[in-house]
C-alpha cells in the first residue's frame, strides 16, 4: 500500500511538523504518520509562541527554512516584544495565537508542500533490522517502510492524566495514549524515564469580570517572527489581562494539598521547575502572598481563556473554588479542569548531536521525547532531526548547529551532553554567547546555512544578504558623516543630553547609551534624509552593532578561541576505558555519551578540566 | 462547582448543539457537556448538507429558528439544487461545506449563545431518582444537577470500529467509545439495540487525475439554506467531480468478500440500506457494472477529498488497490481507510412524541441514538428535544409537529411509532403530503411556530409575513392583470409556445407548463415593471403556488380531514390490554407504544383498521 519513504514522521505536534516539513523541502519522500489529522499542531497548553528565549529560537528556526515563525505570524492575535527596556541580547518576540488557526495554518501549510503524504494512525512499535530502522509498524497491522523514521511522540508515550485522586490514560485531556514504542526501545536497550507537566482550567471568558484586572495590550508597533516577506504584521490586535492571586487563594488551594499527586508521591515524573503549577509555587514561595495570573484569549472569536500562571492537578473542586477566589473570577465558570500529566521519554544522552539515536541507525527523536518542554524547544529539534534524516538518506554530511551559532546549538548539545532530569526549557542564561545569538540578527547568522542545504529560499537569502550589506553600507557611513554643533545642539539640549563641542561622527554620537538612531534622525535634516532610505530593520541592526561592538567583538574572540578546540574532532571508537588517567566519572560519561569533538567533551558534566588535558595529550594536540 | 441547569445536554453531534442551542434561546439555563471541544459539530462522514429531503429538514430547522442552516452556509463551498427538473415538491437544497469551517462555526455559535455553559468530559451515567432523571456522572466522578437531560450519544456508545477482520473500540476513528451508559439504561429497563454505518477512505486530492472525472460545478445563482438574512449565497464555489468504479474495481473489491465484517458476520448491527457500503453495492447489484462516485473536496484549502460512494470496511490492502482502479484514481494515495462501524441505539417506540423517553421523565433522546442516520435527521430531533426539554422545566405544553406540518414532524412520528429496525433516513417518499412539505414555504409554514415558543426571532416572522403578504398580494394581481394577444403573441411565438385570441390573465398564462414568471416577465415591459418590484423569493413562491394551486388545495382537504381524528387525544393511562376485541398484536403495540392520539394510533404497524374503529366506539367518538 505504501512506496519505501525516505522519512517517515511519528506525530503530528510542533517537533513532527517542522522534521515533516523540513525533509520534504529538501527533496525527501516523506510520511507523516499521526494518530489525528485533525490535531495536527496543537498547542497543548498555552496558545502563546515565543518568549523570553524562545522567541529567539522561533526566529532562529525561521531564520534557517522552518515554518514555526510564519504559522505563528499567520495566527497570532497580539505581538509584544518583551524585555525591551534590556539590552538587545534580551530583547524576545511572544505573540499570543489563535488555537485553532494555529492548527489549520500548519496543516494546510503542510498539505501544500510537496513530498509530504500522510497516513493518519497510531504507531505502535519500529521495524528494527541490524540496529538499524527500516521502518514503522501501525495499530492496525500494517508496516510502512521507510529509509529513517523520526520520533516526535511528544507527552503520549504511556501518557497518563492525574487530577487530584483520579487518573487515567491519555496523551492530552480527550486523546489517547500511545503503547508500544517505549516497551520495544527499552527491549532494544535505551533507557527510558518519566516526566510530568500540567495545565491549567480553561474558562468561559464570558463568565469574567475584566474591570478588576489591568489590561496588557500589545506593542505599538507590533513585529512579527519570520524574516520573510510571506507575513505582515498585526493592524489589529486582541487584549490580554493580568489579574493575581491572593492569601484566599492560596489557602483554598492547600485544602487540597492531601489530595495532591504532586505531594503525596502518585505522580514520579519530575515537573518543569520553571513552568510550576500554582501549588507548587505556594508550596516553594510560601513567603509570597500573591502570584501573577496572564488572562489571555484563545482567539479572535472564541469565549475561551487560558488561565496562564494556574497549571493545577489539584482535585476539581478545589481549583473551582479557589480560581473563584481571584479578582475578576468570582463567578468563573470552567470549560474543563487543570490537569497533570506523566509520559515517557527517552535521556537525550542517547543521542548523537544530529539527533539520531546512539542505539539504532537512522533512527531520530525529536521534541519532548528528549526530555523537554515547550512548543519552541520541540519545533527547533524537529527541525534539526528532519534536516538530518534526510541529510543522512542522502548520504550527505551531519547539519549541526553550534552553540555560538544559535540557540539551538545550545539546546541540542545541552541535552545531548548534560542530559536532563527535569523538563528542559530555554534560558538566556544557558548560551554562554547570548549577545551574539540575539533574536535580531538570526537571520544573519542562519539564513546561509539554511539556504546551503536546501531549505531556506534564494528569496530568503537575498533578503538577508540585503540587510547585511545595506546594514554594513549604513555603518561605513556612520562613521563617515559627522554632525557639527550648530546643527545639533539645540536638539541635544531638548532631549536633555550633553552638547558637543566640535564636529563628531554620528557613530560616536550612537554610542551614547541615551541616543538611538531614530532620535538622531531628528537632529538634522541631512540626517534625517539619509537615514529615511533605509528599512527599520537594517536601521535597528546598525544600531545595536554600533553600540555592542566592543561586547560583540569581544565574545566574537572567545568564540574563536573555543571553535580551535571545540572542532578538535574525537575518533567515533576511540576507547576513553583504557586510559587510566581519567577520573572515573569522566572515564564513565565519555564513554557512554562519545562526544563528537574536544569542544563538546569540555561540556559533559563530570569531566573535569584535568580529564580535559589528558584527554588532548592521548588525541595528540 | 455547578449550578442546577435547567437542561443538561450530553454530547455535542449535531443534535447536540441544535439542542443545546434552542433550550438556551427559550430562556433556560443550559449545560453542553461533550468528550472534547475541538470536536463539536464534527461532520462524521461526507462533509455536506441537505439533499433530497434532507434539505428540506434544513429549511425546516431554519424556519422554526435552529441554526444548521445558518452553519450550513457559512460553510459552504458548493451549492446546488437538486432535483430542479422535477415538480417543486422535488426541490432539494445540498451544499458541500469546508469541514472545519463547519464544525468551528457551530462551536463559535454556541459560545455567542447566551445561556450556553460548557463542560469537557465524558458522561458515564444518569442520575435517576423516581423514575425522573435529576443530572449526570462524569467520568472524573463529578455529579451535575439538571433538571432535564438529552442524550445525543451519536455513533459512540460503547462504538466499535471493524476495518477487515481487526476491530478495535472509538466512537469515530481517533475518538474513543462512551462505555457506561448503554448498561444503565438497560438497567432501568429499556430495550438497546445495535447498528452500523460505514464511511469511505479519505484521499489526497494531489494524487488524483481530475481530468479522467467529469466537473460537476455548483449552481450559477446558488442560493442558501437560510430564510434569514445572516447569510448570503456563495460568490465562487469549489467544484467536485464525478467518477465511476468498474468491473477490475468490483473484481478486486471482491477479492477481500472473506475478510469483510460484513459477509462474515462480525458485525452484527444493521446498517443503512439506502447508504449502502460499495462492498454491499456490488453484491446487491451484481448486475450492474459501474456505480457511481463523488469526489468532493473537504474544504476551501485542504487537499483531502472525501470519495463519496465508496464506503467500505473491507480490509485496508483490498480498499488501496481496488480504489487505485477507479478512473483518476490510477496514483491515489490515501490518509485514512475507510471503516464501519457499531454502536448501540435504542429503538425509538420508547419515546413520546416530544422525545422524552416513556420510562424516565424529563430524559430525552434525540439523533443517532435514536435509530437514524444523517446529520439533518440528527440536527432537527435535537431541537425538538431541545425545545420540549425547555418546555418541560418551564412547565409548558409539549411542542409537537404534525406530519403535515413538516417533515420534521414525519421522521418524529415515524419514529415514534414505527420503530426502525435498520438507521432511518429521511426521503420524499416518506412524506404523504409533500406537495405541502416544500423547502420554499418552510419559513411559511414554521416560524410562526417557532416564533410563538420564543425561538425564531421576531425579524425572522416579519420577514417572513412580508414574504407571505406580498406573495398573496401578488397571487391576487395576477388574477386581475390580463395581457393582449397584441403585446404578447409575438413573444409567445418566440418561445414556441401557443398564441393567445383574446386577452388572458396573467394567472392563467402562468398555469401553462412551459411558462414560469420569467419567461412572462420578457412578454410584456408592463408586466415587466410590475414584477420588477417583487424579491425573487416572492416570485418562486406565487409562481409555485398559483402552478400547483389545485394539487396543494387537494392535499390540504386531505389533511383537514385527517386531523380530525389526528387531534382526537387518548387518555394517557388509557389500558388497551382490557379490551378483549383488540387484535393480539394491535393490544401489545398500544400498549408498548401508548399513542397519544387517534391519528398516532392509526400509524403504529400491527394497529389495523378494524382495531383502530374498535378504539373509536371505545373512546366514545
Ligand atoms: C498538559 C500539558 C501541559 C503542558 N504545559 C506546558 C507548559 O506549561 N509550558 C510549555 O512550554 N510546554 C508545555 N507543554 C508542552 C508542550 O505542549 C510540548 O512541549 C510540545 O507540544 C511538544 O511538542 P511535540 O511535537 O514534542 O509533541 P506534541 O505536541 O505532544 O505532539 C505529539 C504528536 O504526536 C502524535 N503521536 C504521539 N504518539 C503517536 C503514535 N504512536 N503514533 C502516531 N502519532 C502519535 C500525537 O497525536 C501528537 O500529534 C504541555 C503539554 C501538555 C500535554
Ligand atoms: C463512520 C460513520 C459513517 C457515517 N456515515 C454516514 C452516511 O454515510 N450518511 C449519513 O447520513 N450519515 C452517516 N453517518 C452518521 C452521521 O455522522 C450521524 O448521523 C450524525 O453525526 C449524528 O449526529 P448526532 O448528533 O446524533 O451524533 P454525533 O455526530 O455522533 O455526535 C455525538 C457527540 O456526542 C459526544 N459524546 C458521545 N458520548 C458522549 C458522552 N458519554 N459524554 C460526552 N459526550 C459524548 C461525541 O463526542 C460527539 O461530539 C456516519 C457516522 C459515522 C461515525
Amino acid at each position: 500500500m505504501f512506496p519505501e519513504y525516505d522519512v517517515i514522521v511519528v506525530g503530528g505536534g510542533h517537533a513532527g511538523c517542522e522534521a515533516a516539513h523540513a525533509a520534504a523541502k529538501m527533496g525527501c519522500s516523506v510520511l507523516l504518520c499521526t494518530m489525528n489529522m485533525n490535531t495536527i499542531a496543537q498547542m497543548s497548553c498555552n496558545p502563546a509562541i515565543g518568549g523570553v528565549a524562545k522567541g529567539q529560537i522561533v526566529r532562529e528556526i525561521d531564520a534557517l527554512g522552518g515554518m514555526t515563525g510564519i504559522i505563528s505570524d499567520k495566527s497570532m492575535i497580539q505581538f509584544r516584544m518583551l524585555n525591551k527596556s534590556k539590552g538587545p541580547a534580551m530583547w524576545s518576540p511572544r505573540s499570543q495565537n489563535d488555537r485553532m488557526r494555529f492548527a489549520e495554518e500548519w496543516r494546510l501549510a503542510l498539505e501544500h508542500t510537496p513530498g509530504v503524504d500522510f497516513w493518519q494512525e497510531m504507531v505502535s512499535g519500529l521495524v528494527v533490522e541490524d540496529k538499524r530502522v527500516v521502518g514503522v509498524k501501525t495499530g492496525i497491522g500494517l508496516e510502512i517502510k521507510g529509509k529513517s523514521v523520526v520520533l516526535t511522540n511528544g507527552t503520549f508515550l504511556n501518557g497518563l492524566i492525574h487530577i487530584g485522586e483520579k487518573q487515567f490514560g491519555g496523551g492530552r485531556t480527550g486523546e489517547a495514549a500511545a503503547k508500544g514504542i517505549t516497551e520495544q526501545l527499552v527491549d532494544l536497550g535505551f533507557e527510558a524515564g518519566r516526566m510530568k507537566t500540567g495545565t491549567p482550567p480553561r474558562v468561559d471568558g464570558r463568565s469574567l469580570d475584566y474591570s478588576k484586572m489591568e489590561v496588557q495590550h500589545g506593542d505599538e508597533n507590533p513585529e512579527k517572527f519570520s524574516f520573510s516577506s510571506e507575513t505582515s504584521p498585526l493592524k489589529e490586535q486582541r487584549t490580554c489581562w493580568i489579574t493575581y492571586t491572593n492569601k484566599e487563594v492560596h489557602e483554598t488551594l492547600e485544602t487540597g494539598f492531601d489530595r495532591s499527586p504532586m505531594f503525596n508521591g502518585r505522580i514520579q515524573g519530575l515537573g518543569p521547575r520553571y513552568c510550576p503549577s500554582i501549588e507548587d509555587k505556594i508550596n516553594r514561595f510560601a513567603e509570597r502572598d500573591r502570584h501573577q495570573i496572564f488572562v489571555e484569549p484563545e482567539g479572535w472569536d472564541t469565549v475561551e481563556i487560558y488561565v496562564n500562571g494556574f497549571s493545577t492537578s489539584l482535585p476539581e473542586d478545589v481549583q473551582y473554588k479557589a480560581i473563584r477566589k481571584i479578582a475578576g473570577f468570582e463567578n468563573c465558570k470552567m470549560f474543563r479542569p487543570g490537569y497533570a500529566i506523566e509520559y515517557d521519554f527517552f535521556p537525550p544522552t542517547q543521542l548523537k548531536l544530529t539527533l539520531e539515536t546512539q542505539l539504532v541507525e537512522n533512527l531520530f527523536f525529536a521534541g519532548q521525547i528528549n526530555g523537554t518542554t515547550g512548543y519552541e524547544e520541540a519545533g527547533c529539534q524537529g527541525l534539526i532531526a528532519g534536516i538530518n534524516a534526510a541529510r543522512k538518506v542522502k548520504e550527505e554530511s551531519p547539519f549541526l548547529l553550534k552553540r555560538s551559532d544559535a540557540y539551538i546549538g545550545v539546546l541540542i548539545d545541552d541535552l545531548i551532553n548534560k542530559g536532563t532530569e527535569e523538563p528542559y526549557r530555554m534560558f538566556t542564561s544557558r548560551a554562554e554567547f547570548r549577545l551574539l545569538l540575539r533574536q535580531d540578527n538570526a537571520d544573519l547568522r542562519l539564513t546561509e546555512l539554511g539556504h546551503a542545504i536546501g531549505l531556506a529560499s534564494d528569496k530568503r537569502l537575498e533578503k538577508m544578504l540585503d540587510k547585511k550589506n545595506d546594514t554594513a553600507k549604513l555603518i561605513n557611513d556612520l562613521k563617515q558623516k559627522k554632525l557639527s554643533p550648530e546643527s545639533i545642539n539645540e536638539g541635544l539640549e531638548e532631549i536633555d543630553t550633553a552638547t558637543i563641542k566640535e564636529k563628531i561622527t554620528v557613530e560616536k554620537l550612537l554610542k551614547r547609551p541615551q541616543l538611538g538612531l531614530s532620535a538622531i534622525k531628528e537632529l538634522d535634516p541631512d540626517i534625517h534624509h539619509y537615514l529615511s532610505k533605509y528599512p527599520q530593520e537594517v536601521l535597528d541592526q546598525a544600531e545595536i552593532q554600533v553600540k555592542y561592538n566592543s561586547y560583540i567583538e569581544k565574545e566574537q574572540q572567545m568564540v574563536e578561541k573555543l571553535n580551535s578546540m571545540e572542532n578538535f574532532r574525537i575518533p567515533s571508537h576511540f576507547d576513553y576505558l583504557t586510559i587510566p588517567a581519567l577520573s572515573a566519572e569522566g572515564k564513565q560519561k565519555l564513554h557512554k555519551i562519545k562526544p563528537e569533538t574536544l569542544g563538546q567533551a569540555s561540556r559533559i558534566s563530570g569531566v573535569s578540566p584535568a580529564d580535559l588535558s589528558i584527554l588532548t595529550v592521548y588525541l595528540g594536540r
